[in-house]
């Protein structure tokens, strides 16, 4: 639970690693308010680099633009606006390749090491202008302490700044890995909702990088109710600079064990940021399997759950409507039985047993109330059959879900 | 769209058949107000019976039961409580076997040709008290104008009683399909949410009425957002008995087709009130396929835009935002492409053509509000390759819904 204290204090972000400096700035692509809506990550030295995308069938053009200049694995710069997913525009490409030109040419780099992203709402047209004019300031004006700047322009709806930083040792050299996200934690698997960029000073291979990233993510991102084969615009990127001086990490071993270890905080700490910020959200809700038969099926049922509306909603209502989670449950797909199912709801407040070989058991309901009124709920789900075993994160369902959704663009 | 409003001023439900009577009462097993909670439908002779259940792991008792009892293909009676599931409780199947009793005790049938069903909370013992006492009373106001008492009892967050009567004929004979439902369309595959009891007075073998009424339940109840594969109470049951004299059917043929037709028109209106009658909803949104590679690809992308709560919040809110359609057919499972999706947005106010080639088209955002005003939406997606076409109906997402489903049980 510390690192979500940790790091929402962090304001280096990805400028923590050496080698990376960072701004944001209002370039003026929503309509409205002034809020940061451009964000810029430069390295001071040609990077490793790898992503992970969206598996949307439809996807966003800076995702294609993304993938062709990762081909080769190497990046200098990330560029990210939000306030238009420059998705479903038959001139999506066209602009974002504009738009790495225009870092390359104020930046000093070649278009094909920059990196890019959009969020926002899919279908209008984007304002190249606003990108256009703002680009020079927003060259100038990276820095070793921009990484707020930046993690403030890429949020949509989120409420709260997503940052995180792991410091670690490879060999007795220092290495640190920085990040930062956007999510508004959609209650179910949807679009544009997630953007993480994060950036390291290990030295590692572009292959080593990748499988990093790809082991985490299946783990974290992808646990979350933003399901990262989704949405239109969803990416995970990652630029290592090699600064730290570390042995560069070229195979498996204990030093990509460190670092896989190192990211993985990084990234369940992000994770944890996003479910609990989860649009409306009042409640973080973490859904822990325990028992199944393998890790493919814990997997399943802890989304099952983690999605449910009838679910998430009771958590909302503080309801211990355990019978709810039992029917998330046995709708799973997969290979299991239910008549081992023990169910405990859990916070800092306490736990209470609901649930035992499948069927309810006697408990306080005055003591359930007490442990759900708490703002970070787990349920603790073992189904006593094997020894598979899978975490999940989202957040309550609420009024201001439907609110915030119910008329977005406007 | 008639068949709601014809049907819904329909009094006789299950009793238009010949041979059938019902009824209902308030047994006193909810634990306020006096609102019916006990239905029992009566045939005077053996029926040849047919039932489809719910697919969850997590399956209530009275399913099992129900089961057991239509493995000859018979019934005589149909028994349903509201307000407890009794599902996931140690005595359940002890408990329905009761009822069971009780139904054959007082009305003079066996209990093996007992349908029981049940609908309510999960994981709370159900009070046998209550309906034992109230058996007697319930046996002796059986009417022929009991249908609608019947069809109240069934209800629980139901806001419309659900009924629905086609008449045809076959050969000459009059032939008639009553059905009483309960259904409070939950926003997704869930639990307890829906149960169809239905009849008729046409001779048809328990073979081919089971063959009738998967085929019209699979573009029917299984298109409705409460998936017919996920709630652990769900059953659909019909009896038939044969009393309106046709020649009975035996095998496929035009009097089969007919039957099956005039079912199909039965089921799809109890679809339309279902989903119109939401939990919350202010809208009935219909998703109609066409185009598409095949029926299985058409279904499932019917199924994901009726799902998204993106989708469903923008549709409460009257916003064109069509980015959220594109989105949720992008993520649907399947080998399909994205490049010639046009979407038209229709009511009763006109229609609005969104999207063309998978790109936005320019159209007027006053005429989509004023088309997204009306109550009933239907989604036109049009995928450009194929034949497979499919329709999935469900409703907006609220905030009544948040609210109904914050604080259920209490």
């Amino acid at each position: 639970m510390n690192e979500i204290a940790v790091n929402i204090g962090e304001a280096k972000g990805v400028c923590a690693p050496k080698g990376f400096t960072a701004a944001g700035l209002h370039a003026g692509i929503r309509k409205n308010h002034g809020k940061k809506d451009l964000a810029l990550i430069m390295a001071e030295a040609p990077c490793a680099a790898a992503a992970l995308y969206t598996r949307n069938k439809v996807f966003g053009a800076p995702i294609a633009v993304t993938r062709k200049h990762l081909r080769n694995g190497t990046a200098r710069a990330m560029i990210c606006n939000s306030g238009n997913a420059n998705t479903c525009n038959a001139d999506g490409a066209e602009k974002a390749d504009a738009i790495c030109a225009l870092v390359a040419e104020y930046g000093g780099v070649s278009p094909e090491d920059v990196i890019i992203a959009s969020t926002g709402v899919i279908g209008q047209p984007l304002p190249l202008e606003p990108i256009a004019a703002a680009m020079p300031a927003l060259v100038a004006s990276l820095s070793g302490k921009g990484g707020l700047d930046a993690a403030e322009a890429i949020m949509t709806t989120d409420t709260v700044v997503k940052q995180a930083v792991e410091t670690f040792t490879l060999g007795g050299a220092a290495c640190a890995i920085g990040a930062m996200a956007k999510g508004s934690g959609m209650i179910a698997p949807n679009m544009a909702t997630m953007l993480c960029f994060l950036t390291t000073d290990a030295a590692i291979t572009a292959t080593m990088l990748d499988k990093a990233l790809r082991r985490v993510t299946d783990d974290t991102f992808n646990m979350l109710i933003i399901d990262g084969d989704t949405s239109t615009n969803d990416m995970v990127s990652i630029m290592a600079s090699g600064l730290a001086g570390n042995a560069p990490i070229e195979a498996e071993g204990d030093d990509f064990e460190a670092f896989t270890a190192a990211l993985r905080k990084v990234c369940v700490s992000l994770t944890r940021l996003m479910a609990k910020d989860g649009e409306g959200a009042t409640k973080l809700m973490t859904c822990q399997v325990d028992g199944a038969p393998d890790a493919k099926v814990a997997r399943a049922i802890a989304r099952s759950v983690t999605l449910s509306p009838l679910c998430k909603t009771a958590i909302f209502g503080a309801d211990a409507n355990w019978g709810r989670i039992l029917c998330a449950i046995g709708y799973t797909e997969g290979d299991f039985s239910i008549g081992q199912v023990k169910v405990v709801i859990q916070s800092k407040a306490g736990q209470v047993l609901v649930c035992e070989h499948g069927s309810g058991v006697a408990f306080s309901e005055e003591e359930a109330k007490k442990v759900l009124l708490d703002d970070e709920i787990t349920l603790l789900i073992d189904m006593g059959q094997g020894t598979g075993s899978a975490t999940a994160w989202g957040c309550d369902l609420t009024y201001d879900y439907v609110k915030i959704n119910g008329d977005y663009r406007t």
